[in-house]
């Protein structure tokens, strides 16, 4: 039978999961298509082929028709739908953030362990990206030795001249604080911002640097620099003492003109992680078929951590100094 | 509805594509898979959760539960069953050759002509490869100005001993026959076929280099090396007067180790062209859903126009001269 | 002791070969320039610490204060001032071609064996570019296993409207013919010519596409492609039946802007080559020194060679046939 | 007149400066080949033809025949050689570090700046690198905008092991001091280092993180690993507002075997700077010729803000704070 997936969100990112669902992976259906807009609900729905439209997330939630819950909508509504899917016992694929605020991200952890089985799969792409997938398979096949550092570029054309260095720590910072921690396997032990004062605020505002110390004992480097400009790079580098192994980005065709030999960034992300979003909404389908979580995927409780990582950098970047990150315990449910 | 869709051949390409229609499109159910051997037909319907498995592909494509076929059983089964498609009237998907014999791709051309609608979609993948794509826009878009040249290179690993140049004519080289030919919208006038002879015969046997010249006064040159040895490596560059574009590979990561930095090759083309298939198999669920055929994918034609080349560069083969290229003249049905 | 040079010619390459000289290299003395325009020579002269400047070519090569002469004049003295220097008994680095007539280039090699001892270095500076020799050491080390095919790319940004097939054949691909037969330490059996008749002469007449067979059993293909238009590029790939190598052009940086990744391509071969001609020219000065020729280095005898190729090729361009090509017989000087 | 130099010190890196300057470059005899090991001394001498040795540097320095200095001996001579350079008033390229100590390397610009011309080029000799000299021409042509951060690689094949982070520091990282400063032409206001703790001491050991804040408001992090195990590997990238632009290594051929394509990495910096070092002492020459200091060249003030850095990053590294740089007060002689 196939899985009848609920799709709470229309805009773009609730779009693109839709069309992936209902044409990019197969035992899937899309159920619902859900959004605040009836008419934006409606377009995405007719476009993919969705069953029904509805505007009320809980009702959806709730519809015997629906035995899976994709969460895309505003990023302040993800905790409490997380925990209506949770109370509801469906599965639930839910976009980053679980939330901002530490305490949120929590009281979804502890409903999923009070219930006792995993639930939410929390939309940490990256970790189905082919690229990092090829980054772990080198670590555990010992091609890199003992890794030492791992640097890290999250580079994207341009942001609104109000977005700030918070926001580049809790919007974009996120995917890195996750992945890193994935590929590593380990968890945080302090952390160091650092911003450029030169130019204008409209520039370094929205440009972070950060080093991690992780309780295993390595490094790791992210840049988040929101007005690159030139592309959206995401770069990976992940360096031991035997060698080191890189990131590589899809890219189709090499050009040749004007006495240049170049290769085109993608705009944004969609395009650089739309196999990642793929492989993620595929594992998430069979995870609600057989029951078991993917192994791959992040969980509540990562999407807590994150969270927990994003304060530290936050009071790093207002306060210049080093700042140590408690690792809360982690319940046995996520061992 | 979804699309019931029988696998016809359960060898690595029929179990490829019994996968990606299972799994890796929407809006598809793998109804049947069926093969001469029942063991081997029965063991993909379980991997991939077909519906039903059979050793009869008449029967299975008579069968009312059935709206299409994919046809990856042997070569010379090809032919016939996309006959016994036309004929009950169902979308077919081909894998290529349509036929190594002329006349045969003829018979199934002047059916499908006969009956008026377009039934066959030829397995060309590569017309779906995302570089290959790529080239198109850059040609449509005027990047590399009027083409002149066509650059490809065809290489495999390792072929047995017994592999000759004519095996290397028409097993590989008509992806590229094809392909050059969708890409520049063109036929071919004539034909020069080169081969070494250094070294021995089990390695040079399979090695042909080709220069094709088109209707529209381009050239195009192919190597074909079956036994390269380092790697499945597909290459092509299309070169104009104002630039030039090249195929980009899929490449994951880059690797530093040994006093070297690399990347990987795959062994084989599945890794290489997997989303080509996928993208082709999407495709031909949208035909048979729709009616209309993609307007990217081969047809009967293109397949019948492909083996007349392979002819023509046998011929070139045995006899070392240029050998002209009779195009015959195109059914209204495939313009 | 250091060799003191006459470079005679002072047009742009006489004018490289005077700053290399003077500037680049150890144990030389810029001794004269000399040049048909006084003005010309004492240009270059001032600008490079010449010692003296000279009209009169065949004077310079008599001077008993010039060790060695260096012959960068235009295309039609090169063999003359060549018989003058073997004459003279003072070794000569003549720019390629030592002459578009075969059999003129036949009377300098006569002079050379009758007078007993090698005395041309020809300006073949390829041989010297670090990424042939690359190559060659590949192919030496056993690292591409037995040769298959050397493919050959001569790109160049634009030529005028006059230019034709002919000079690209003559011009341009006599590089292509000396390296590639130095690389693989082989002769050539025939050549096969095609050219594009697609959009408009001005293009196409500069663009043709080769193929050789050598007496080995190996095949070459070159493109000269004099209307590339996106920049000076030279490629090179040697192909076995265990792996390939490619020449790598040098590459100062990586650029990062308007949606692309880019390197750029010079405009014209002085860049490209400037190490090549730097060594060339190094090993010319140790040549005079010791009396001993580089081993590196083309002789009058390769020189010839390509000259009688580009014959062959020109036949191949206005026949459209196959060309079999004349090894003459080489005379124990050479060998 | 050619130039007459000494060169002191015949270990690796005097011999390598014996050679560039009897082979390399035009205009410079090598006069005396210098060593307190006289045996070491001549076999330098021999192979690149010196007039003459000697086992006294002093001596050396005052030569009549001898116009120009060039120190390549132990760290620890290098400031009073360069003292006594000053003092015979005789130019003289010091390899770095100037010294360890910032005490005496003040001692030299002291001296330097009382005599009141510049005498001192210091062998940082990236500078000359063309892929250093390519960013600085992007950075100047506006196409990286406005520079937010540099980052640096310095990785080594491997140091013993009581190879120390200090002794990163002091040896390795003083060439990634001087460079960023020299690029981004500003000066530092502070430096955090960082070390990783996991795996063993003698990896760890040798490997640093820095990131170190600018006078004008640009941050630039530095690694230095030398147990990187692969290869020799520089990187740089300089990232603005408006694009970036990376360091290329040469590169001389690309090899495909064993489904790898791969480029090599050099053992050490030899190869890898090769160029740079004939570029900057080729400029040395010119300095010597013309009086006039090479405008890319290091001075002896350049030497003493490298040592002064690596002292705060040697209290850095030990107190594991932030360590705010004092820049002392340039002198006019430098500015």
């Amino acid at each position: 039978m196939s899985v009848r997936v609920a799709v709470i969100g229309a805009g773009i990112m609730g779009a693109d999961h839709a069309r992936i669902v209902a044409q990019d992976i197969g035992g899937a259906v899309l159920q619902v298509v859900c959004d605040a807009s009836r008419d934006r609900a409606k377009s995405v729905a007719d476009e993919c082929g969705a069953l029904d439209v509805s505007t009320d997330p809980r009702d959806v939630i709730r519809r015997d028709d629906v035995d899976a819950i994709l969460v895309a909508s505003p990023d302040e509504t993800h905790a409490s739908l997380c925990l209506a899917s949770i109370d509801a016992g469906k599965p639930v694929l839910c976009e980053k953030p679980l939330s901002q605020s530490p305490e949120e991200c929590r009281s979804v952890v502890d409903a999923e362990v009070s219930r006792g089985i995993r639930t939410v799969q929390l939309g940490f792409m990256r970790r189905f990206d082919p690229s990092y997938q090829a980054m772990c398979a080198a670590l555990n096949g010992g091609r890199v030795g003992r890794p030492l550092i791992m640097h890290n570029c999250h580079r994207s054309v341009r942001v609104p001249a109000n977005f700030t260095g918070q926001m580049s720590i809790t919007n974009a910072a996120p995917h890195e604080f996750d992945v890193i921690r994935s590929i590593l396997g380990t968890d945080y032990k302090a952390i160091t911002v650092f911003q450029p004062s030169s130019s204008d605020a409209s520039t370094t505002g929205a440009f972070v640097f950060m080093v991690l110390e992780t309780t295993s004992g390595q490094l790791a480097s992210i840049e988040v620099h929101n007005n690159a400009s030139y592309g959206y790079d995401i770069r990976g580098e992940l360096v031991g003492d035997e060698g080191s192994v890189s990131l590589s980005a899809p890219v189709d065709a090499r050009y040749n003109s004007g006495l240049s030999s170049f290769e085109r960034y993608p705009e944004d992300w969609r395009l650089r992680f739309s196999e990642a979003y793929r492989l993620q909404n595929k594992a998430f389908v069979d995870f609600v078929r057989t029951g078991r979580p993917s192994a791959i995927a992040a969980s509540a409780w990562d999407g807590y951590y994150a969270t927990v990582v994003a304060q530290a950098a936050l009071r790093g970047l207002s306060e210049r100094v080093r700042v140590e990150i408690e690792t809360p315990s982690k319940p046995t449910l996520y061992q």
